[in-house]
């Protein structure tokens, strides 16, 4: 492939047809050089969400975006670690339990975490919940913990994958954000920066995720895995479906005390069940267990002998924070007032609207509208009835915690409009729809 | 149709929704003013590239052009004048033949023409080959010629459509140029804002037009029409093919002598064939024959009786130029050196690379490699041969006019190469292919 202009970049890619690894590199290297400028790119964007990119140049594309920033090179310093990351769903806290759970089961786990984005929590705002956690770790310090205690999740810093960071601010305002490949490109260059040896992918779809249908849950998926494996690195992706919420609590204080509970053997069972198979899936592909089955003993002994709580702890107290929160909830930020949402007539839960219970839980504080929003840890909404449950009128549907009784107000109606209830039983819902890998 | 966001029209031109006149305008206006970035017009022209717009859209799209600058308002200020369009093609002179025709025939025409653009050349261009002649009239001065000479040819004026010239600018960097929506609503935006009452579309296709296959010129042809009858002005496209170059002349000064010899009755066959069916719809369609067949005699009647030549030179001098040309072409601007291209070999003319020849004569410095480049009026390529012609070897294929020897030599292989030789007799090809209005 000769060295291409770029607008002969532009009009290939509009035409469906390859660039080739130098001509990607050279355009995110110009790009971020500041030498070409953002209506070129915006432009190419457009384009790459019309017509794609091949798997090859999808992985020059990451490779380009990794290149752009530091490496950790966690493989060549002889790290072996394991790294997980999740699409995003309302009232996904799977990161809090898996994480201590494959490190009781042996494996290091050295995970770069996001905040909330849109209708959906973040890891760190989550963990920030706990008094004293600190998520912005430097990159020696970042390194050190995964060495010395065997799990971290931190925030990314900004020397990786600057590329990223330059294209997802001009995706974001030129309606390029859905395109699968670029989504893939971006999520996979911040994971092979990283550099773990084994990576879980979590993808999710439905209405409380970006993606609303599991074909492009699949694509993607496909497309994340492509590029891990031509980066030298294990993984394997699961398809999941975020119909309604998962678990209980969304907000972030209530998250991590969900997330405890389901480390001490109790929570809701949706989430226990999840939470045990994802773990599982990425002890098998870690080598932990020579099934996904046979890692399950693994986590019951885990969890039932309080090595995992044991390893939230040390993750919690190597980043500063306060660990008696996992004996003692009231040490989390607690809301000053509780709504209580009731069923409006007697009836089945047929669907939660999980995209509306998140956008309300960002009303209420627990996300940002915009960008450097201060967040409310207290705030969110705790749903006492999930999919399938049977409810008679005036039953609760959900407890809102909120800072005052004004913004407890506001998003009242939506949180009990939120449900859908029928006359009729309905079947609880399924969560793993596939796996690749 | 509420307003929207920046965001929010990108969005939706990328799932093919429409947007409404108000969003349009606010879009074209915001631009403009600088409050709208280039990175999301960039991106948005993208999208239109890839999904296209509305018929309204499109109405609306050129309508926010139009108001972005100066209207001439001919039909307000009383003026019935005609106006022609041709997408341009290699040797396409017809409007120095059509333009004189069809004003001795009694039409008022009120045309602004552009320059060479790649291949092409441009009518303002092959003017200023005429010495002394004016081609940038201001907007007082286009008026009064068009209502005390008749027939006026000028340069667009930088007031009239503004946001098509700013949005041209940054769609020639983007790999945008090529959407269909997008010509038709920048072309119709300047024909509009002059206001003719009538309006003849040349669309050409082929090796030597912008548009390589028919469908895409009848998609175009069929769009322009619309943006016309939704404008109120009566319009008329023909489709005609561009295979091979257009006469036998690409260069200014000698494409001004070859439009010469046509209104005096000589001229190359295929010419003299197009220039007076393209005259005979415009004629038609502006309503001064009942039919396209019952305008040609009032052709040849202007033609023969010396009426349009007289109009040509009625234009030359009201634009300040030297009529004499008319009468002794050797007053037009002569080539230092010319040069034979000799057929290689014994055979039939199949087809002729309109395209590389165009290319060819920029080399030569016909047109301009790159905006603001001079341009040398005597340089050209004058073809002995066309497609269908009978040669032995050595006969000449065409001339070469050039300021030296060396820029000869440069093309020289490659006109000889523009010629496809076949053992097997081929017939003259067609040339106008459809008729819409």
């Amino acid at each position: 492939m000769p060295s291409l202009s770029t607008v002969e970049i532009i009009e290939r890619t509009k035409r469906g047809q390859g660039l080739g690894a130098e001509n990607l590199h050279a355009l995110i290297q110009g790009y971020l050089k500041g030498e070409i400028p953002d209506y070129q790119i915006s432009a190419w964007l457009m384009a790459v969400c019309w017509r794609g990119l091949s798997p090859t140049d999808t992985f020059s594309l990451t490779q380009a975006l990794v290149e752009s920033g530091t490496r950790l090179r966690l493989r060549d310093r002889g790290i072996v670690a394991v790294d997980k990351h999740s699409t995003g769903g309302v009232g996904d806290k799977i990161t809090l339990v898996l994480v201590p759970i494959v490190a009781a089961c042996g494996l290091a786990v050295a995970k770069m975490s996001g905040r909330g984005l849109g209708f959906t929590g973040g890891t760190l705002d989550k963990l920030e919940a706990i008094p004293g956690l600190r998520t912005a770790l430097s990159i020696d310090e970042f390194i050190a913990q995964v060495c010395h205690t065997g799990l971290v999740i931190a925030g990314q810093t900004a020397d990786l994958a600057p590329g990223d960071g330059k294209l997802y601010a001009v995706r974001d305002v030129t309606g390029t954000i859905d395109s699968l490949h670029l989504i893939a490109a971006s999520v996979m260059s911040k994971k092979i920066a990283v550099g773990a040896s084994t990576l879980l992918l979590d993808i999710k779809f439905g209405n409380g995720a970006f993606m609303s249908d599991q074909e492009s849950a699949q694509a993607l998926a496909s497309l994340m895995l492509a590029i891990a494996q031509r980066a030298g690195m294990t993984a394997s992706a699961v398809l999941t479906s975020m119909e309604q919420p998962l678990g209980r609590a969304i907000g972030n204080a209530i998250e991590v005390a969900e997330a405890i509970d389901v480390l001490k053997g109790s929570g809701p069972k949706d989430l226990q069940y999840l939470a045990r198979q994802l773990s599982a899936e990425l002890l098998h592909v870690a080598g932990q267990a020579p099934t996904r089955e046979a890692a399950l003993p693994l986590i019951e002994q885990a969890i039932n002998s309080g090595g995992a709580l044991q390893r939230l702890s040390d993750l919690i107290e190597a980043q500063g924070g306060d660990s008696r929160v996992l004996h003692d909830p009231s040490r989390l930020p607690q809301a000053a007032i509780s709504r209580v949402v009731p069923a409006p007539r007697t009836g089945y839960v047929a669907a939660i609207n999980a995209r509306a219970l998140g956008y309300a839980a960002v009303t209420l504080g627990a996300g940002r509208q915009k960008k450097g929003d201060p967040i409310d840890p207290s705030a969110g909404i705790l749903l006492a009835a999930k999919a399938g449950d049977a409810l008679s009128a005036g039953d609760p549907l959900a407890t809102i915690f909120a800072a005052d009784t004004a913004r407890a107000a506001a998003v009242f109606e939506r949180v009990q409009d939120a449900y859908m209830l029928t006359t009729d039983p309905v079947p609880e819902p399924s969560l793993i729809e596939g796996m690749l890998g």
